[in-house]
């Protein structure tokens, strides 16, 4: 059921099987299994998944191409509560862990907010990540075309790019050497904008330069255009440079706070896990954006998937076979 | 495009960048990506992947629990094709590889047929597997309930068989040792079925017995019920069982014929693979049910995005990146 403030109380001495923190698509999906293998799961979102951004999911199986995100999440949603998983919108802040169970921290309510605790014997963390955005005085600026024709993800939109001027918003060196050449193979037509925010090297210039891409250093003071499609830019010295599309690559927050202390082995921000998800940790396993890997929807859901059948086998295997007792011969 | 017998000419001399064996739910996955990613790609398939029968895949995230495996298939095949990927109907016969390029042979019509040959650089195998069924005379009376409320995956419908009269058609007793005590996590009221196909342990016996799981040896007739509602069995003796739910394990035929010569590494039947789908060829993945991993239909979707992925990434790398002509300088 859907918990609330007011209806929460009668979770709070319940022992789940499996938390799943964050309700995107890994989480869903890992809570749809969960309650189809009959364990008790309880889904905490904070809201605002990385795919709620997408206005078109372009490249998930069995969704028309311009299936949004939020559409996706909430068919997700409606599914995981009518097999009666219980959701919680809220913002986990601290997980502990004593004798085999863990201990989950959850503020709610953004005010007048409740602190709780939630237990449970499995934890599935799917909070993923969220992408820093050009930071400009009118974010809304830039809120009116991300997820339009201002992209965040390469693999997902650069076949949306193909062939277009596209501005690329870096936040270091190191986002242009990792990711301009690559871009290149949808479209050469790259003007980069480091928003005065970094230094480029003389070699780095001289690489840009020897393919062609152009390089502006003056910050931006906003994004234009109309209808969500961004048109170009205006800098702060007044100057407009037109612009068909854009992929910003300024690294992403990873929501991951609440793991610290538990001693995760990491790789870079990243979770490491096995093939099934599983961490370093055998009762926390990680899907989704936080773990190492591709960050894509469909490979979210796989996740998830994974997850929750590897969980269910072993809670079962705990549990051992049921009897059918009406035909148990009882030995005289 | 659509390839067929009258149009294939053209392509007979193309190299393509991948060709996908299978256009289940793990190759159209994959052509999506291919086609997006701007890279040429061709899905073979024989058409009826194994979720062709799943009458509702129950799980899919994203989707209505009653949607059909074969309404997902119809959709994959709309958006491969919407981005121009090439699709033949055919059955793949052998692949040979020679100076980095595979020659996959493939048989075009059931009647008439054409021998073909087509080129690629990677090779993608998601032709999958499909589940023996009972044997019987009338085979038709399996195929009225089969993916209806005859069930051939505990994962995908064990939710649908709670505490329901199990039917479990074993094909071996390894079969009931591997999943009939997993199955009673869902339902404890099973009755097992050899068909007369195999000898059962004493050992077997005393555990069933133990259990009060109920053991048929008689061969059966057939499966009775209606509207797609298999409401039990008759046997041969003309004795008949009355069931609620049904599930077979009576192993599975890998459609993986083509693969012999290649000496690609396996585990039992599957393919290995590393985390992204690459088996022991470096230029062949495998994704989906024919590798080592869980058969679920969004994993094998999730499978497709990854090793197309990395495939671009491959074939990207070696490419290089592309210049903006018109900017660059050139020196005097």
């Amino acid at each position: 059921m859907k918990l609330n403030k007011t209806n929460l109380e009668q979770r709070l001495n319940h022992l789940y099987d499996v938390i799943v923190v964050g309700g995107g698509a890994g989480g869903l999906s890992a809570g749809i299994y969960l309650q189809r293998f009959r364990l008790s799961s309880l889904i905490i979102d904070k809201g605002k998944a990385r795919s709620f951004w997408m206005q078109a999911l372009h490249n998930y199986l069995g969704l028309p191409p311009d299936t949004s995100g939020r559409q996706l999440l909430q068919q997700g949603k409606q599914h995981y509560s009518a097999l009666a998983g219980d959701f919680l919108e809220g913002y986990v802040e601290a997980v502990t862990e004593e004798v085999n169970t863990f201990t989950v921290r959850v503020k709610v309510g953004r005010q007048n907010s409740r602190h709780v605790k939630f237990y449970s014997k499995y934890l599935i963390v799917a909070s993923g990540i969220i992408d820093h955005l050009v930071p400009l005085d009118d974010m809304q600026t830039v809120y009116d075309y991300a997820g339009y024709n201002l992209h965040v993800c390469m693999v997902c939109d650069g076949y949306e790019m193909i062939d277009q001027h596209c501005g690329f918003f870096a936040g270091s060196e190191t986002s242009i050497e990792e990711m301009v050449f690559n871009l290149s193979w949808f479209t050469p037509k790259i003007t980069i904008f480091t928003h005065g925010l970094f230094e480029v090297s003389d070699q780095m210039r001289g690489q840009l330069q020897e393919h062609g891409y152009r390089l502006v250093e003056t910050p931006i003071q906003k994004f234009l255009g109309e209808n969500h499609q961004m048109t170009g830019v205006e800098l702060v010295d007044g100057s407009v440079i037109a612009l068909e599309t854009g992929l910003i690559s300024m690294g992403s927050r990873y929501h991951n706070t609440y793991l610290q202390g538990l001693g995760l082995e990491m790789k870079g921000s990243n979770l490491v896990t096995d093939k099934l998800g599983r961490t370093s940790h055998p009762r926390i396993f990680a899907i989704g954006d936080l773990k190492v890997g591709l960050n894509q929807v469909v490979v979210a859901a796989g996740d998830g998937a994974l997850a929750a059948t590897q969980i269910w086998r072993e809670i079962r295997k705990d549990a051992g076979p049921r009897k059918w007792l009406e035909n148990v011969k009882v030995s005289a």
